[in-house]
């Protein structure tokens, strides 16, 4: 199916994809202004189904590294998202025949789409976490044994760096370190493949799904119905098999820019149904562990999200305040997370946490068990 | 003049280029044992004098990058050498006819003869210092206005990173952020040009002034006749114009590995002659300030190398020990250094010593002076 992504999407596209971002993935408002811009000067971007790339295709995940906190300053020029798409042609002899989001998170779900408009290439619907994750190596690829590839690097001083490493870990490690000195954000590709491995790896249909979960949380459900303000949160999370883990008030918050990192944690006073409750949540980029009364209640790599109590709309890590109102959501990771590889590689061992990773749905089972 | 380097020239060029290392460059005895081996293996290299170059070059300059207290204990693999090789060649898409010493100090003055022995190439008699540096764009192609062009760091994971960095300060930020994810020790490719730029650039004949080093250390003087141990010193003196500074006794030492160098300062009392007196030397890989007293004796660009006072044997930064005996000698630096780029580039400033440079020759006749 042809279908092609034009600037009134946008909007929709960036809000849901700061849901699925839960908190990291750069900076959507900044990303959604390139995009749109993008796609007025050089037309609609035309998606493609991840069953439609074909062999010869060459699929390049294009986003950006580093922490949220520098990609809400720091717009992606266009001639940095050329400069990379230049970089990994001649540094590989073979033409990009699309271009796909490595997370759908964030500024990250833009960046493709606005490279896509400024090259003329298509989009791929699909992404390589399903989410955001703040390290290179926690993507889909990685998980099916495919390693880095010939990645790219470029920043906006106009330095390129082109690296051969031997696995994901090693990808990470460099590119953090090259990020943090190119002033803490550049412009990354990776896992560029031909289509017979993008198709194998992609999480398929995820910008559709970031569509869908933005017209929830601007008012309109899937049959068109209208929605209240205060319905938006609960059809999000029926649309989404999401459970709302607590509302709260921020009530203490440490965040620091360390390591090309925005890492700290939150700490939320309960309100409504949630009065007398207390929920912390830590991340690193993105939202990675959250506890309720100091019991786990939802941990990478399932999804957690923040969402403003009032309007539904999403708060990522960067601009959580203190003082905010707001509902935690937890949302079933993609199976391909579910398995001992994806555990391994974005489970809650591997930031440090030393919590077992259990289901966020069978969590709020045993919460409710409990309750009753 | 066509002129070849063999297994038993290696001991005395390498002497010589620690001497010229200033203290850093990499361990010269590591570097040392690689070229023999590899000289044993593939046979003696072919030496080309700097103006023997032709335009049609392609020329080289290959070394380690890092603390030099990492390269003690790390021997850069055949299969890192030729990594750097193949990927210069692939990147650039030319290929390489010589290398070249980035520097003439320690063991960096050893891995172009071994990368030349391993890839049937010859190697060219110069380098881009003169002497070591600590920094990427100490280099006398940066002083001419020449950028650092496609540079290639390899390490002994395997992984490799092809950086095109928009100037010198660019190429050693991100190639020592590189290096320290790496380990703190890697294998660098930087300021590869054709034969003409070489021709412009390159400070010709250090490697044949680090063999005559050498080997009046090891106790013949030009003219062939025997030197006795405490001869040494004075000949070598002599024939380099240098001046000696002190003779003293390792009091005190700081040294640490520190964001890819090795950094620190050693405190000597005086012996013999410079009893009484005091003396102090500050490091960053090389030595780069001396002073007596409290008072200037040697800075950076001028050379300061520290010798052990029996035996004339340089010691490296990384080498130097509480309770050693040594003499401290400074050599007038090339004159390309001595240009207002070349200060700003290589000077006092440049490392935050807050002196004014003051070539050794006048210091030293000054303080002949204040004696008499």
């Amino acid at each position: 199916m042809t279908r092609v992504i034009t600037e009134a999407d946008i909007d929709e596209i960036a809000l849901g994809a700061a849901v699925l971002g839960t908190g990291g993935g750069g900076d959507p408002h900044v990303g959604s202004l390139i995009a749109k811009r993008l796609i007025r000067l050089h037309g609609p971007v035309r998606m493609l189904d991840v069953d439609e790339l074909t062999d010869g295709d060459f699929v390049i995940p294009i986003g950006g590294i580093g922490a949220p906190s520098v990609s809400v300053e720091r717009i992606q020029a266009e001639s940095e998202l050329l400069a990379a798409l230049e970089a990994i042609e001649r540094a590989v002899g073979r033409k990009p025949t699309a271009v796909m989001p490595i997370e759908v998170g964030g500024g990250n779900s833009m960046l493709p789409i606005a490279a896509a408009a400024l090259a003329g290439l298509p989009v791929v619907d699909g992404d390589a976490m399903g989410r955001a994750f703040p390290e290179a190596q926690m993507v889909t690829y990685h998980l099916a044994g495919y390693g880095p590839g010939t990645t790219v690097l470029v920043d906006h001083h106009g330095n390129e760096v082109v690296s051969r490493p031997v696995d994901g870990g090693w990808s990470e490690r460099l590119a953090r370190a090259v990020t943090v000195e190119m002033g803490g954000g550049a412009t990354m590709i990776d896992y560029a493949y031909g289509g017979d491995v993008a198709r194998e790896c992609a999480i398929p249909g995820t910008l559709t799904l970031a569509k869908r979960i933005g017209a929830i949380l601007r008012g309109r459900d899937a049959d068109g119905r209208e929605l209240r303000d205060d319905e938006r949160i609960a059809a999000l999370c029926a649309d989404l098999g999401a459970v709302r883990l607590f509302d709260g008030k921020v009530a203490d918050l440490q965040r620091a820019v360390d390591g090309g990192f925005t890492r700290g944690a939150a700490e939320l006073d309960g309100v409504g149904s949630d009065r007398g409750g207390s929920f912390r949540l830590d991340f690193q980029n993105e939202m990675l562990l959250a506890r309720r009364d100091g019991e786990l209640a939802a941990v990478t790599p399932d999804l957690i999200a923040v969402l403003d109590l009032a309007t539904g709309m999403p708060i990522t890590t960067e601009s959580l305040r203190y003082g905010a109102r707001v509902a935690v959501i937890a949302i079933p990771c993609h199976d391909k997370w579910r398995t001992s590889k994806g555990l391994e590689t974005a489970g809650p061992a591997h930031f440090g946490y030393d919590v077992e990773w259990v289901p966020v749905e069978r969590l709020a089972a045993a919460a409710e068990r409990e309750v009753a």
